[in-house]
């Protein structure tokens, strides 16, 4: 299997983590990409007209997005799912703590967008503010239930470390940390797991 | 339950058509909502950090966000699942289409922020392309796949009901049908059917 990623990318992160946790590093070539919100990606838009990454072409030629539908999907390749509980109420809460994560990495690659590649003149305060206060909404969301995480690392759990990971990468200076002991050492902890700690961007 | 949702929301729309499609409407309160990225809102907030509608709160007290995460959570409310096939190449390919779908939407709405939303000497033509481009990217894969939807309407068909409404509603002069008959055609029957009809955006 082929996948698009760089190590840059808090999505991408998720499905590189998964795929080691799922123990399939040797079936998925991880393919280095460039993406840009405006510029093209011809060979990688030929996959996916979202010109996003993550994207996976799978041995059987089928392309698959997002990072959430990539990591069901290796998930489903074992004989037992590993990262998203059967359906029942716990796997509603492990969805409900993904999509909680990717909206806090939606919201600071936003801030990102704003900061990084839109010319200087063209930003504005009032959009940053919003953004990073849903961030910081859901890192205060994540302190408050990281004493239940227990040694549970689903795709919930995969989800907040790709966010407190991309902070560290790219927002150093929020200090996510502070006021949020619990998630602080939640994240150290689980950083010298394997698949999070060979994953980290560069 | 509590759905905040509003009528112009294209992902409030795909679980009031789910609701309607699993027969759940007795069961579900749509509480109007008003939302922005750059103002607070403190009662959706108290619920969702992300302060993002839709969002659910079940008759148990949990709170669920995003849309795909309340929608699979509908669908498990009946006996059988409707719009989320079992797991296994079907199940993932509706994923796929609500992935692609949702991408399109993202892309859709950070157009109508920039176009509606930001001051007007802070607007960024690049960005709105690259965008758009993601839409008709999206757009020209759905006309190639239409024909294989037959009568089908999980939630990839839902996802891409959506686009086909929030474009008419948002941005009528991209004139989306153009060039994609098929897509065209399946939206004017799709649009017939009770669930869609009565959630038409204002």
């Amino acid at each position: 299997m082929k996948l698009y990623m760089n190590r840059a990318s808090p999505f991408a992160r998720k499905v590189r983590i998964a795929v080691r946790e799922l123990g399939l590093t040797g079936r998925v070539q991880e393919a280095d990409t460039a993406v840009s919100p405006v510029a093209a990606n011809e060979t990688l838009g030929r996959d996916n007209p979202l010109v996003k990454i993550p994207t996976l072409v799978t041995d059987e030629g089928d392309t698959l997005y997002d990072s959430r539908v990539i990591c069901e999907y290796c998930d489903g390749l074992n004989r037992k799912s590993r990262l998203f509980p059967a359906a029942g109420p716990q796997r509603i809460a492990a969805l409900r703590r993904q999509a909680l994560a990717d909206g806090a990495l939606d919201a600071a690659v936003l801030c990102r967008y704003e900061l990084a590649l839109r010319p200087e003149a063209l930003r504005w305060p009032d959009w940053i503010a919003g953004q990073k206060a849903k961030v910081f909404g859901v890192l205060d969301l994540l302190e408050a239930e990281t004493g239940r995480f227990g040694e549970e690392f689903n795709i919930g759990q995969i989800g907040a470390a790709c966010v407190c990971g991309y902070l560290d990468f790219r927002f150093p200076d929020w200090n996510w940390r502070s006021g949020r002991p619990q998630l602080a050492a939640w994240f150290e902890r689980i950083s010298r797991r394997p698949s999070v700690a060979e994953t980290t961007p560069p």
